[in-house]
């Protein structure tokens, strides 16, 4: 394994890997309906995608389609679970225990991507102590420690917008690497970070304008 | 209100319609924090956007900045609210009350944004029939019927992925307008209904790249 190219690191750029777990959700659903052989044409016409961009985007993976039979659908699948990581455990800490957070602590599915909550801070005592989910709730205090203890790579920001950029400061302290922030607020990290911000309230505003304007009349 | 020239639809670019919930979340943390008035460079520094960016998305709505003092942040922050649509109510459906669908029933937090959660659906009959978080859960053959009586706008899909597009296309044929898909499945739609997709497994896929490609050696 280690011999083979994937010691060479190739970045693939953004774009394709937001494009890629639509490409895993369809041949996954391919393999689940006994499908054996699926072209970079067929998976173009399924998602509304170039042709072109999806053999782009899977020529960042160790794995060949065949001339006019496509790739193996099998294959296919385990190459891009792999490839985008759903298959091995990355460690969470979730800072909120909140509605929000409670709920993404009790969605299994995500360790079905490979996402493992292993604990939760708040700062409201009545929470803190306590057990949700099967994960222990830690005074935000104890952030440093229990992440340097679980070895956490991962912070998910459930906390109140106004909470937002000082949550994300003490993670960096504690040597989270990459924060994925559920809050509406724009929060400002070190280049060394990975941000992703959620785009639930952005979703929203987008739906709320089209749906108006679909009306006619006024937009709001 | 109706003489405004707020009836003249204009539509903003998505890309403005997703920074304005970061300049709205600013401000509001502003006006909690007693600071009265705002100018587009500080907003731009606060939040890492550029400032004629700022003046061009808030040129779309009903309100003028003033030379050297800036934006009224009362103002601007109920303009914002107001022009996203997160002051009024939108009623939603939500398909597939598994672990993810009730926690979006049980978050009230985007009661707060506008969205009105009225019925859910499932095809367990175990869960249809009760009401969970206060929200009755029917049985998917009723979509019609119940989208329909509630007057819903939006659904919310929460099913497996390998029936994303067949709730989509039950979802558009009882009249909604506007999908909010929670799977990672890319689902197609008529041209004339809105879809927003949930990037949920792109951010982990991102997170998880970046991580691996940080620590050096290997990306996976």
């Amino acid at each position: 394994m280690s011999q083979s190219p994937r010691n060479i690191i190739t970045v693939p750029p953004e774009p394709t890997l937001r494009r890629l777990p639509w490409y895993l959700a369809y041949v996954t659903q391919l393999r689940e309906g006994g499908i054996e052989y699926v072209s970079s044409t067929q998976i173009a016409k399924a998602l509304n995608v170039d042709a072109s961009q999806i053999v782009k985007d899977l020529s960042f993976l160790n794995l060949k389609g065949k001339t006019r039979i496509g790739y193996q659908v099998k294959a296919l699948e385990l190459e891009l679970q792999d490839f985008l990581g759903f298959k091995r455990c990355h460690n969470a800490v979730i800072v909120g225990v909140g509605s929000l957070g409670s709920a993404l602590i009790a969605d299994s599915g995500l360790t079905n991507y490979g996402l493992n909550v292993v604990a939760g801070f708040d700062i409201d005592p009545t929470v803190t102590g306590t057990v949700r989910g099967g994960i222990p709730i830690h005074d935000i205090e104890e952030m440093e420690r229990v992440c340097h203890d679980t070895g956490a790579e991962i912070g998910i920001i459930t906390v109140p917008a106004s909470k937002a950029q000082s949550t994300a400061n003490l993670l960096v302290e504690s040597g989270i690497k990459a924060l994925w922030n559920f809050t509406p607020f724009r929060i400002l990290t070190p280049p060394d970070v990975v941000i992703q911000n959620i785009s639930i309230y952005a979703h929203l505003a987008v739906m709320y304008n089209r749906l108006a304007s679909m009306k006619g009349g006024e937009r709001r």
